[in-house]
């Protein structure tokens, strides 16, 4: 089903978005244009929603935000180390 | 039910999330530690899952993801025009 394909591909693209981001932080350690307020924020969504595909027993939304949670904890600690 | 409890919080979270990152970004017009690619995919996969919203008529899918569209074309705009 094409809404199916829409769904994935919203999904792939939104959960590895956030490893060139992940990749640069780590290379270059500036995070100055980094928003602390905004990984803090985002980070602690992508956890509700790893708890919220639990509750609901849904494998995709759990493995999407998973991986999604690793890249923004990394960027977020990397963040607070360097700011 | 706490689940939609839990997935409301999830979701006005990582949406909201990028209104402190645009206010800085537009503040500081520093967007050297931002990654291009990331704005890039970021803004696709967003702009997927509002097309998603329309087609499977899901009202908060739609709102939710026009919102973040909104703000993350806002840093998308500002990386290519003060990187």
């Amino acid at each position: 089903m094409i809404s199916h394909l829409i769904g994935y591909l919203a999904a792939i693209l939104t959960t590895a978005s956030f490893v060139p981001q992940a990749i640069k932080t780590i290379r270059t350690r500036n995070t100055q244009g980094i928003s602390l307020i905004m990984y803090i924020m985002f980070s602690t969504g992508v956890l509700f929603w790893f708890i919220y595909g639990i509750v609901i027993k849904d494998i995709p939304v759990i493995v999407a935000n998973a991986v999604t949670l690793c890249f923004a904890a990394i960027i977020l600690v990397y963040k607070i180390l360097y700011r």
